[in-house]
């Protein structure tokens, strides 16, 4: 049988969830939803498939299997998730770690009350990583977790950087400390303050270029709390040109280690890293598998609110418990 | 509530998990069941706790919760799997990957109609490595799985130079190729012999030490059919002091690497890495954190057989849904 998949938002995020859709043997688009008008959408990108607006999705839900959201988790997701959660099964990447408890519990009340399954803040963080420090802490409780990220672009650095007065443009990536990784995978347990783990690489582009320019802005970005002040921070000035030939992608990964003890002396080192070209089509990557657990989940009768640990990973896999079982195991 | 576990079989994996029961903070050692004369196993580890003959477990099954089989592939577990999962929730670590599908039928069937729940083939080779793959494949659908094992001493591979005329004693370890390894994290898809991948590093101690003997028995492994002849093999002799010396620990380890695109060009690499100080104390931790897990699913009413591919991975961690959704989400 196959899955009937909507896309509701169609950024970065949405258009890699599409593209990993195709990969799929066991699942098929039945729509693009959008807030922008569908018409625009079509005649940027003739292969989007169908483009409806948003407000379509009531009308269309009963043709919908689970409708993956694309959307931010500022402002779209803690209204779009329940309210789809009262229409169908749903898969997002809410990922505002400190705000998981109540998005958690709105959609919860939304999925139960209309007999859906809602899994919540997927992707690789919250996801896969969050994955690996459960399972990590579960199976050696004497040690410590460690999760570093990078190298990629962080959007939300990247955007205060912008804000900065006469800065055009800016690229910032977080870069995991060599010699901090390399220490942990030694063996040991040490304590890192928040500059030993990682670094903060900039590229900028000043609307007027000029030394003066390039102090001031420096500056304003390396003493700016919470996002640089704790971090060594490199700042590079460039054109527009090179910033797109050079910092147009984005990549990023990143690892989580686990360093634990079970007998004296006796060190057990876990670690689960990845390596991505695109972030966006590997989160939609992993939103595309979470969509298959989820329907299963839902069919059967398991509803409410899930996060990545409420969910048998087999589930995640097209093969069937006896393929798994034959062939992975 | 305290889970009470029970130990069968208690060599190397028997003794790891009674260190690792230690470590956590919702069970309790119920009982250590053997085959040997109990007092002989109380005279040489006094501090072994309640040790009893295997045969009285039968009595004691209503005071036991999860009994973690500790007893090897070949001939224990084909046997005591389904007679333990007759009586109590088990947790196993079958680990012949060819025979798995028959062993979850037999240990499927004993536990369905005692209404138990029997955890299999978990650890980390089948266990934490098969959920990776899966999960790399239905994440990644497009591209290839490595599996990597070592550096680590084969348990299989050193009994086979034992057997040969001559062998007092021997250590073989599977060390991983650093170059194979490299070429999968450069992002490249290889295609690898066996030859690439492992390379196996013996450590003999002969009968009777001369120029001749090292030459037919260096001859007699590394023309081994299925163990040796596959692989570029080395051979060092040396006395049996220095093997108890240097060769004395039980180290392990590997990687699974799942290397795809997710559309051209845009290559996306997911590593789960192991490095273990010893090999059956850190798998005795993942069977401890499943009996977790099987105690958890038998409570559910979930029975019958089941693999790590059905366990959902929040059920290993001592923490509740909402402590883990709160912390490490």
């Amino acid at each position: 049988m196959t899955i009937r998949i909507a896309i509701v938002g169609y950024g970065n995020l949405g258009r890699g969830v599409q593209t990993a859709l195709a990969h799929q043997p066991d699942m098929a688009l039945a729509g693009i939803f959008t807030r922008r008008d569908p018409a625009t959408v079509r005649a940027a990108i003739p292969a989007a498939g169908p483009v409806l607006p948003l407000d379509a999705f009531e009308q269309q839900a009963s043709e919908i299997d689970v409708a993956i959201l694309c959307g931010g988790s500022r402002t779209d997701l803690p209204e779009q998730s329940p309210r789809f959660a009262a229409l169908t099964t749903i898969v997002d990447s809410f990922d505002t770690h400190a705000k998981i408890p109540q998005h958690f519990a709105a959609v919860d009340a939304a999925a139960r009350q209309a007999g859906t399954t809602a899994l919540i803040s997927t992707g690789w963080d919250p996801g896969l990583f969050s994955l690996m420090r459960a399972l990590g802490e579960a199976v050696l409780p004497r040690g410590e977790t460690y999760t570093f990220w990078g190298s990629g672009v962080s959007q939300g650095h990247s955007d205060a950087i912008r804000r900065i007065p006469g800065v055009a443009a800016a690229v910032q990536y977080t870069v995991p400390i060599d010699t901090a990784a390399e220490a942990v995978r030694s063996g040991s347990q040490p304590r890192f303050s928040t500059r030993d783990k990682h670094r903060r690489d900039c590229f900028v582009v000043l609307d007027t270029d000029s030394p003066a320019e390039r102090d001031r802005v420096r500056e304003a970005i390396v003493t700016m709390p919470d996002y640089f002040a704790d971090y060594d921070t490199t700042v590079q000035f460039l054109s527009a040109a090179e910033l797109a030939t050079d910092h147009g992608g984005m990549p990023h990964g990143g690892f989580v280690m686990r360093s634990g003890e079970t007998s004296p002396g006796a060190r057990q080192l876990v670690e689960l890293r990845l390596q991505l070209d695109s972030n966006p089509e590997f989160t939609a990557s992993v939103l595309v598998a979470c969509a298959r657990a989820a329907f299963r989940l839902a069919q059967r009768g398991e509803h409410g609110a899930k996060t990545i640990y409420d969910v048998p990973l087999g589930l995640l896999s097209p093969l069937t418990p006896e393929e798994l079982r034959a062939s992975l195991l």
